[in-house]
């Protein structure tokens, strides 16, 4: 039941706001749209073939067009924005309101929040984590529907989606090897967690892909921040051989990168190109030449889980799915053919 | 009615988990904490006079025990998470629930949540901006309790939290002063609000209160992001009579006026010192030296907004307080004295 004209498309078509929209739609006799505005609004609906499941469903059921989103910890991310945002943004197309609950990894104030939520009617939930990991629901769940954002359980038995790390690292470490580099250097994580295998096994697959072999030297693990970065980025680029391409684990650890780079005297991408992962802007686009990096789908998993949550509340029964989201690649100024 | 013993103080005094004491004072008979354990909680908290108004209060009225705080926009800033924390940990502490809702700035999304929050009896609401700015109120609030995070209104008939921007720009300015600085430029920000204007009176009264003649020439304007820092940082640093000391309206910005600095071969602290605003710690900790900065005091704004909300529904009827909070220095290693 997934809904492939939203009210975006319907505002585009028509020439007018997602407010207006909202307004034409879902007000019997909207006093903010005038008459013949609603009517073009719902004649270009109609054709689109746009069925506002607000509307729908209200006829049919009591539901509470609530959907609650529990995060584990967002002061300490940068990405828990743009998840919530991507949730936000699927469950208003649909006429439902988000409500998010942070539990800041307490299990008991969890459990309270769960409760709470329970109680106000919410008709599912997203269960979000703030990076890609393995958990265990809470019983408090109970039966509601519920969807795992950035995170997975071992038996697999709830719907999910998170980023496809493998295919990250090919990416990224594709893109120095397409510009000529074969001395390739990782700044990977220590955490035991899916990204650092899955990025380290990305890494492996590209160099393997094309022929080069993999030398253990070149991996370098380490908290996955800048200071953590600077001294693998000094480490790696002090060598006499020293790589002339770094794959970094996150882009705060790329800014480190570049920190030895120029503490080396170091060109970017001159003497060393540099790939990051996240996206983080607020770092990728600071950074001078800017940050070539592998975008986390922190907005599009957002999404998926809650359009996958508002299939299963509003749809027939279906098994779970697993998705695995791509990374795209965000080419900035960082990566050049290698020196010499 | 603010509660100066929280059930942090309880755990701490008792030698036991907050969890534990959550268990121990609320359940009547609880599974979770043995009856030794129960009785040793629950003396320590009237030792230290602890109330927990959950308790007090449910005998008393009918609550839904949950706050809802409504923000702008969580996506494009870092600070979100911090607010929401602060706000969190106050309700948690009250045996309140938080639940936020993001509008987007989306006037038609807002007004749907805060009727959907109402709808679900909250007890009050936290109207958060992101940065500090004037509102209007939504109408749609209409009598519910409600506090300001990081915005005042006009009249200021609201109670209300932000920032000392006057101060953090005095502390910032003397910071440098202190070091021997007397030539000293202003990086400041373009838009139209309280902090633009703020920190410049900050920067001239500091200037004023140690016989600093102000130079219109060493102000410089533009976007607070990075890459319009690094052009301000260009033009202030490539002048004959440069400034030895940079006053910058971000941590974002510093890290342009880091770049500017490294292009032109100037050392921090050494060459120029240079103060940020924020403490962003995913830069101003990641920059290298490590930025000196005055840090916003967005976790304590969180807490003082959701602090005075309950005193606001708890106790009798009381005027509204428009609360400044000081903006603490965080020194870091970007600052020596002057050159020569």
């Amino acid at each position: 039941m997934a809904t492939k004209i939203g009210i975006r498309e319907v505002a585009k078509a028509a020439g007018v706001s997602v407010t207006t929209v909202s307004h034409a739609l879902n007000d019997a006799t909207s006093s903010r749209v005038n008459a013949q505005t609603q009517e073009h609004v719902r004649a270009v609906a109609r054709d689109l073939g746009y069925a506002p499941n607000r509307m729908a469903s209200g006829l049919r059921n009591q539901r509470s067009q609530i959907l609650g989103l529990v995060s584990d910890e967002i002061t300490t991310t940068p990405f828990a924005g743009a998840m919530i945002r991507g949730a936000q943004d699927a469950a208003y197309e649909r006429g439902y309101v988000l409500m998010v609950v942070n539990s800041g990894l307490d299990p008991e104030l969890e459990n309270r929040e769960i409760r709470t939520l329970q109680q106000h009617q919410v008709d599912g939930i997203v269960y979000a984590r703030m990076y890609h990991q393995g958990v265990s629901l809470p019983e408090e769940l109970g039966t509601l529907p519920t969807v795992l954002l950035d995170a997975v359980t071992a038996d697999r038995s709830i719907s999910s989606v998170v980023p496809d790390e493998v295919a990250a690292a090919e990416t990224a470490v594709g893109t120095l090897i397409a510009a000529g580099h074969t001395r390739i250097g990782m700044l990977n994580n220590t955490d035991d967690i899916p990204a650092t295998h899955g990025r380290l096994q990305g890494y492996r697959n590209a160099l393997e892909r094309h022929g080069i072999g993999f030398d253990p030297d070149l991996v370098t693990t380490g908290v996955a921040e800048t200071p953590a970065g600077r001294e693998a980025g000094l480490e790696l680029l002090r060598r006499p051989d020293r790589p002339t391409g770094l794959f970094c684990f996150s882009d705060r650890v790329a800014m480190g990168a570049y920190q030895a780079a120029a503490a080396l005297g170091l060109r970017i991408p001159e003497d060393v190109s540099i790939v990051g992962t996240d996206n983080l802007e607020l770092i990728a686009a600071a950074l001078w030449p800017g940050l070539t990096t592998v975008a986390l789908p922190h907005y599009e998993m957002g999404r998926w889980a809650v359009t996958r949550l508002l299939d299963d509340i509003e749809g027939p029964a279906a098994a779970p799915v697993q998705a695995v989201l791509s990374c795209p690649l965000i080419e900035r100024g960082s990566v050049g053919p290698p020196p010499g």
